[in-house]
């Protein structure tokens, strides 16, 4: 076994691993980057961009059979190709996997390491039966992924997760996507969009990230329009049925409805990647699911005695498992890890405002903790519909509701959730916002340009300063 | 003729009109509106919303021709119906315009004077040969019209303007458009999507509201790989030839090109409606285009004497010939009329940063005074391109190019000009950054979702920090 002595080790190539590994460098430090599986990123293999490729050509298929309502017509067949949009979305996938490969190509060959590593303690780690490294810190950017209930392995080759769509050549006929997160809802809709039977299955109401009750509310219906999305779906049993799979849903009134499925795709959730690398040889703090407790400002963990080496990152640390945060995160660590290892101070760094997108139609917006964070009776909502909007009508985009919160004593604008057309640019507007601290008065002095969608978010907050306004002349006449 | 007396009369009961009677009257002051012309503004009529509506129903035919490099086909002929298209827009810009009249219904008969205004003098103004208007203050709010030499009038009815176009009921084969200006270029790309043989044709190089060379260069390019621009063309003769047009163009090389066209479109510029209103009965210093000199922070116009009753707003202004900067000026010219009126102080108001948006495709974006409001040398410039911008890729919107300008001495951002996917997005973000006074630096610590098109904003935001750095670390050389 072959032993290596560096300041960093870094476990797991990814977004976050090498974001971590250059930080570390940058720093002064020497490092290595450990990989056990295939060089690559969740992100560029199998999560936001063949996601986001599908859910373009759904979108495509989607705008020409909306056509006619501008006076645009199809006379024939509107024919989507399965073999085309897939081929087009694994060439593309592979195109941004390449530049995920790339970067790993340009690391030294003396830094890189393949193998699965596991801690012997808090200072070694054991990568394969090859090599020891012996590091000052140590970096868990080992990532997540696809996590679902055991009882699911029943159905065979008829289960799948997403990763396994990506891969796909050809589009199936039907498939019934169980849990409506952020991935069930973005490859829900864009396969129904695609002319695949979908429906979208879950337990306990959740849809999306949303949690604000009238969004939440308003985004059931809205995607209830236009294909099966039942939150809170009682599935009596789910079997295989020779090549297909059977699901018996207890409808509200009482008689069971069988449907079939070509696959089941099981959209339950991800879980870190921390089972097998040895955290029982290390001093860490475990929390109740296995993670290590770690502060987020330095992404440094915890041992009982306060003190650890050892720096988590990424969709490891189940904390926010979004790329731009992974690659903050991966910056921070690699940094102090490298900083510690040299024998200076720790440092908290900055963290932004959090703003989370669903690249659905209308796509979901949060920005801030969202709603469920906020205590009742310190904020106001403001609201607006965007159904007549008249830039979202003018494009058929009017659809859509979007709740903005401000804090009642300070008038400083906390956050927002939103079901809207161009959420993912109202987002951005309104996360500058939060973390420039504005207030709700200080935003409504800003441009809005005419027609955009943006005065939507205008006519939201203009209702949410009236609110505040009479909020605070309450105030004054309590005082 | 009928006498009447108020504290503020407002001329014209467009966008601006309406906003500045409303504040007048807010502001505690009696007030008339005067319209000679039809209601409705000229956003909703002839100007923003149509041209919106339009260019919709272009992006949807254009939608349909891009969807088979996603894998959707059309097995079959896809198919204008002009009647339809124009049917939508006519249909959705008469709803837009319904808004504004009932608005005016909503103002008590009282307050509403029609027929044609003149100044008698400062304080006085006859409408048509029935009342006679005396007011402490006066608020000019008479807009603008679309405007062309005279020598185009020789093609009779084959020579239009961009309000006809939005009273078709169908649409032509061939239309010549003259003057790459905002309108030139949105009606000129939509008529294109739309089916119809399209030229752009200017005069001096203009393209569209860009003064940055790198942009318009890129511009130019992009649209002409999509229709004829020709912003210096040539034209040797224009000439009604039947019931078409014909246009001689002299090529670079000299043999001369003749092209024939249902209609000349002329979109050679708007001039304010301020001929025939008496200002030589006032004493308002006017410019060389005799439009009254005014403050833009109070929007008082200036006599001989310094003080004047008289405001000016909206398009009648020439300043800034936007419906959000109307609405603004409205607003200004409302309360500071009514506040004088009122025997108080007239003050100075917010002005928002400038923000300009061509709803081409890509858009067109301006934040801030533009490229050739800079002082060479006192600036940096950030680049990306957008041809291999990730988010814009997925989306075959790849194609643009953005210029971000910040000041060497103190980081701070300056403004933008670009053609990019999602510009009018883009542009918002960056005027509230530009209001906000963020620094380069600071831009680059909020937050950017991935996959996105603002992570491109992010590429040309980092290119602009490193060329700031290099440019300080180099003055801290030289001191």
């Amino acid at each position: 076994m072959k032993t290596m002595q560096v300041d960093v080790a870094v476990i797991g190539a990814g977004t976050a691993g090498l974001t971590a590994y250059r930080a570390a460098k940058a720093a002064g430090a020497s490092a290595a980057i450990i990989e056990g599986g295939d060089y690559g990123t969740t992100c560029a293999r199998v999560g936001c961009m063949p996601s986001k490729l599908l859910i373009a050509a759904a979108d495509a298929a989607h705008a020409v059979g909306k056509a006619p309502d501008f006076g645009i017509h199809v006379d024939g067949i509107i024919r989507i190709d399965g073999r085309e949009v897939m081929d087009r979305v694994r060439r593309e996938r592979d195109r941004f996997v390449g530049f995920a490969l790339r970067e790993v190509q340009g690391i030294p060959d003396a830094d890189r390491i393949r193998g699965h590593a596991r801690f012997v303690n808090n200072h070694t780690i054991a990568v394969a039966d090859h090599t020891r490294v012996a590091a000052k810190s140590v970096i868990i950017a080992t990532g997540s992924r696809a996590d679902y209930p055991d009882s699911f392995k029943a159905l065979g080759d008829r289960l799948i997760i997403s990763d396994d769509v990506f891969d796909w050549t050809d589009l199936p006929k039907a498939v019934a996507v169980i849990g409506p997160g952020i991935i069930g809802l973005e490859l829900g809709q864009a396969l129904h969009r695609l002319g695949v039977h979908v429906a979208v299955l879950g337990r306990g109401g959740r849809v999306g990230p949303i949690s604000d009750p009238e969004i939440r509310a308003y985004a059931l219906a809205a995607f209830n329009e236009e294909f099966t999305l039942e939150p809170d779906a009682h599935i009596a049993h789910m079997r295989r049925h020779g090549d297909r799979v059977a699901i018996g849903r207890t409808a509200p009134g009482g008689s069971g409805e069988i449907e079939h499925f070509d696959y089941i795709l099981a959209a339950t959730g991800r879980t870190p990647n921390i089972k097998g690398i040895g955290l029982e040889n290390t001093t860490l703090k475990l929390d109740a699911k296995g993670v290590p407790s770690f502060d987020p400002m330095t992404t440094r963990t915890a041992s009982a005695d306060g003190a650890s080496p050892i720096f988590i990152a990424g969709d490891a640390s189940n904390f926010i498992p979004l790329l731009h945060e992974a690659a903050d995160e991966g910056r921070i660590a690699g940094k102090n890890a490298a900083r510690l290892a040299l024998g200076k101070q720790v440092n908290p760094a900055l963290r932004r405002a959090p703003i989370g997108v669903v690249f659905t139609d209308p796509q979901i917006g949060i920005v801030g903790g969202g709603f469920h964070s906020m205590k009742p009776g310190t904020f106001a909502t403001g609201q607006v519909s965007f159904e007549d909007q008249g830039r979202s009508r003018i494009l058929l985009k009017n659809k859509g509701l979007l709740n903005v919160y401000a804090d009642l004593a300070t008038g400083r604008f906390l956050g927002a959730e939103m079901l809207a057309p161009a959420a993912e640019h109202l987002a951005h507007l309104l996360a500058w916002a939060l973390q420039n601290k504005m207030t709700v008065a200080q935003m409504l002095e800003m441009p809005f340009y005419h027609p955009v969608i943006e005065e939507g978010l205008r006519t939201a907050l203009h209702d949410l300063d009236v609110k505040l306004r009479a909020a605070q002349a309450n105030l004054g006449k309590a005082a």
